[in-house]
């Protein structure tokens, strides 16, 4: 008898581990991981969660098919600080100096020589042709190629004036979250900036997980030729398209042919954009951020120069969609170092 | 005893319901499905999958990770059939008959008139100017949204002059299983063509399974309005872009962004963006589709008017890029009924 009970003891000892090898794992305790862990509670956190569970429920008459989850995102104060100028002219100015060597004339023509005694205080007094005449002279005559790996090496060394971190690094926490966020949810995140295509496609992917092809933006013309043999596409002096207030939907519609459900911006230049995707069918979501924090960040809003935001505000408000108070809403503004 | 071994009997059964319920599924013998069913074995069939098996191998030297893996594709003649004339041509004189019944002038003013008398004969004698007028007329002044309806309206009636059946089912099979068999294996496909992206968009996802926003085509420009307090674009009746020959590498960058891995045409009007995607690093696939059936679809090649293959069919042979043998190669052309 004590052989046999043995003998039902090691059986059991087996079984009990070949079944506990074998079953599924135990359920834990649900305890959901907050997605947006930057985000303060509040309205805004909650209308942002509420859009997405919704448009993801089968059950819900607001049911989105992945394929259609389009999200648009600007870029300049909507995924990164864009004071006390847009990057993309602060590149453009230190360009001009690396260019100067080899154009001495530039220390008497303007509008050259205000940007190479005065750097960025002289672009916010340049009129428009002189703005595009500064951009053809340090975005055109070279191939995509030579441009990208310019925009890589300038973002590789260039830092910030205030907060002395490199560009990439000024990017937010709380959009990289929501990103990420809307992704793990089966959306599609589009970037839709009135900067240069080919000035953000270098960095975008690393930075934002926004492949290339996801991303529209302003653009200039380019030139398919045969180079001592070799294709290359040359960048021309010549404006091929602005991607910003009424262009932001003619490219949406031109680059990903179907209307956003989604689109997050923070100035006038994205009315169109958020009035474009609100016009569509079903639940929508539109978002503004509020440049609320002068400690942190900057604050501004109907007055700014750069990333005006006046009537948009004042649509958003009138059509119940979602402001972003920056120094309400957001734990942190920037990535940790 | 006899009950000792009664427990070990019932035991061992228990464990082995236990442990083949639990163990993995047995491997069965390797017998990998075709994944080009419609493509008859011999070199290029070979080179097809040779390529694919090269880029994916991550243990290869000519490894590409699958964000790289792009792969752009023609239309007409390429993943449809574009004769007599470019299907979308076709919809322009079905419009042309529609429309004429508001344009009485028509009646009198050319090229409309000969469009009414002669159809697609005429087309072939018509100008690029006037084809560009016939185009706008058809094309311009209504909304995207009324023109994509318009669209699949008019494909879910026409039917071909020669085969009888809806434009949408003259799709290669062969093409489409390569589609698929790309997808399958992480690729991205994209369609560049010369012909209208929105066009195009109404339908390819569902034929394809190409979304909209992995077309890439010629354009005419759209105007953003608010119409009736409705946001809408309309579509100008002014080009935007040709994405044709030169324009093809041009409208991949400004699009995708990225330089393809393998690119699929048929025509020198591909001429170039199968150079772009071949001057790459790496491994690369470059394909030209012959048409050599006259029995089951058609034959032509240098000559011909629409889907000229002279200059590209020399340099693929010069670089040995792959040509299909439409006759040879391919056991079907369209999908069964």
């Amino acid at each position: 008898m004590i052989k046999q009970r043995k003998l039902v003891i090691a059986f059991t000892a087996i079984l009990v581990i070949v079944l506990s090898g074998c079953a599924p794992v135990p359920p834990k305790a649900h305890v959901p991981l907050d997605p947006l862990p930057s985000w303060n509670e509040g309205a805004t956190k909650a209308n942002i969660i509420e859009f997405v569970n919704t448009v993801i429920d089968k059950s819900n008459p607001d049911y989105v098919p992945p394929a259609e989850r389009i999200a648009t995102f600007d870029n300049d104060g909507n995924l990164w600080t864009e004071k006390p100028i847009y990057f993309q002219l602060l590149f453009a100015i230190d360009r001009i100096r690396e260019l100067a060597k080899q154009h001495p004339e530039w220390q008497i023509a303007q509008p050259f020589k205000a940007v190479l005694e005065n750097g960025l205080q002289a672009i916010a007094e340049l009129d428009e042709r002189e703005l595009i005449q500064l951009m053809m002279a340090t975005h055109a005559n070279i191939t995509t190629e030579e441009f990208s790996q310019l925009v890589k090496d300038w973002l590789a060394t260039a830092k910030h004036p205030k907060f002395n971190r490199p560009y990439t690094e000024l990017v937010y926490q709380p959009m990289l979250e929501l990103l990420a966020y809307l992704r793990e949810n089966e959306f599609k995140t589009f970037i839709v900036s009135g900067g240069g295509i080919e000035f953000m496609r270098p960095w975008v992917e690393e930075v934002y997980g926004i492949p290339p092809e996801q991303v529209v933006g302003s653009s200039i013309k380019t030139k398919f030729e045969i180079r001592d043999g070799k294709p290359v596409l040359i960048r021309l002096p010549e404006i091929n398209f602005i991607d910003d207030k009424a262009g932001k939907p003619v490219g949406i519609n031109q680059h990903i042919g179907r209307r956003p459900i989604a689109a997050f911006g923070n100035s006038d230049g994205d009315l169109q954009m958020l009035q474009w995707t609100a016009a569509g069918e079903g639940k929508r979501f539109m978002l503004l951020v509020h440049h609320t924090d002068a400690q942190r960040e900057y604050a501004y809003d109907r007055d700014s120069h750069v990333g005006k935001l006046d009537k948009a505000l004042d649509v958003a408000q009138e059509n119940g969609w979602t402001v972003v108070d920056m120094k309400k809403d957001w734990k942190v503004i920037y990535p940790a170092n």
